[in-house]
């Protein structure tokens, strides 16, 4: 398969700001087809016809990841929370205009938990039916607009300590046909689905044409093929579901073995780190490109 | 090989009270070797003379694993949670004195980062370097009273999510070597080390006679046999480096596949469990006794 691949912004800088727009040629040098971009935030300086330019310019194409927040959480039990929540999937859609970008990508319910310093806690059986009605209200009435701009929203489970609305490949389908709106897909991200799913490979297939974003992860979240992802198994079943969409990725290399490091904080590259890319690059593109032949 | 097997108490109760001795001898009649139980709080209720009797008599052998806070926390900057770290390292002894166990396994540096509502925080090198001091500080003042009391306290890494002290299995052997006491050995758990490491085989090659505990989970934490985990090459590597110490099962079983629902907290099983935690026990004690075999 030809899928175009790409590689997230954080990889190279955070925040991404209108001064890094030079990155693009860079990242198209580089071998990539896009860059998945966070939603620009307005402190972030970037003008989105200007990046529009700059992008086409580069030939590079654009995924946006959404950035969600405890203020902007449509599953929140606080009103101002969801409509906040709303209100920035409104602004995604906008900023995925603006950018000519096809699809938003994240974890769209909002109610980040680690990153947000929210423990696990219980809830009652009334709760998490509540929270659950939520998100999908929030989802439908989110992929409503997304559909009617002619853009997609890709809906992402995170791990069990990321957040606590969808974990498993299982969850995020339930959620996706719930919403039953060509405005809203399905993002699998193998770093996540290795902590919560049975196989990946049988939970890319359960998914099937659900799937309009991948992200291609190590176990470890370093370079591809740095860690024990099975990618050849991994990529035939994405072939086989006949997934043509963006695969994406997202190695924020660990490099640093120093004890007390906290690996989940973003880091700068410590390096030129274009070879480990190239290479992570080619792992993934030459194993997508076999992985439609029987041998 | 032979190495005992046990299972954690959390499995069946939460908090395991001076009211569930009765359990030992139910866990006995699964096929347990021993109980992994948690090192009980004064509120628990649990006379830990009464306890041993009731292991004995139920021929029930018992590991410990350490609960630390962040008030039990030897590698914090705040004076009073490491004494407080150093004076529970201490009373863990004493339970395990008490109750006839040799073992104390866990994240004995404290810090906990979800379970404690503490988000991934950037730190400077100097903060970095100053924190991995302390816990090695309090690791060397622990290990030497363990050992003076015939005890081994076993140091676990965590993944990223759970904690910022120790991630990987190589950075456990950097601590356990700077300790370089008998009192302290090395823990690996295989579900925090498929987010973490390259290769669970190798980083237990790598491990080698450092290992004095190990729990067998599977990648979604569930009953094994039912993930992705490569239970032969994982156990293979086990037998290769000699290793004949207990093997633990921590299995927080899923089982329900409701939207919102939070995993990662602690849940009562909602049926008998015991056909699935025999199958699970079953699919490691003879995987382990075949991984002697050649062929």
């Amino acid at each position: 398969m030809n899928n175009p691949i790409g590689i997230i912004s954080m990889q190279f800088v955070r925040p991404f700001t209108g001064a890094h727009l030079g990155l693009f040629s860079d990242i198209k040098a580089m071998g990539f087809d896009f860059i998945e971009l966070l939603v620009p935030e307005p402190e972030d300086g970037i003008d989105l016809s200007t990046a529009r330019t700059a992008l086409a310019d580069a030939g590079l194409g654009v995924v946006l990841a959404a950035r969600v927040n405890p203020r902007r959480s449509i599953s929140s039990e606080d009103a101002e929370a969801r409509q906040g929540g709303l209100d920035y999937l409104e602004a995604c859609i906008e900023a995925a205009e603006g950018l000519g970008a096809d699809i938003i990508g994240g974890p769209l319910y909002g109610e980040p938990m680690v990153f947000a310093g929210r423990p696990p806690l219980p809830r009652s059986d009334a709760e998490i039916k509540a929270r659950a009605d939520r998100m999908i209200d929030g989802l439908a009435t989110a992929a409503a607009k997304a559909r009617a701009a002619g853009k997609v929203f890709a809906l992402e489970p995170l791990n069990r300590f990321e957040t606590d609305m969808l974990n498993t490949t299982q969850q995020g389908i339930v959620a996706v046909d719930m919403v039953n709106d060509s405005g809203l897909g399905l993002m699998l991200d193998t770093f996540h689905m290795n902590m919560e799913d049975q196989s990946i490979p049988d939970a890319i297939r359960m998914a099937g044409t659900r799937i309009v974003h991948f992200q291609a992860n190590e176990n470890h979240r370093g370079f591809p093929g740095t860690g024990n992802m099975d990618w050849p198994a991994t990529l035939r079943a994405l072939v086989e579901v006949g997934y043509s969409g963006p695969v994406s990725l997202e190695p924020f290399r660990r490099d640093d073995q120093r004890l007390a490091l906290p690996i989940a904080q973003w880091r700068a590259p410590a390096e030129d780190e274009t070879e480990k890319l190239k290479a992570g690059l080619g792992v993934i593109r030459s194993n997508l490109m076999l992985a439609g032949f029987a041998q």
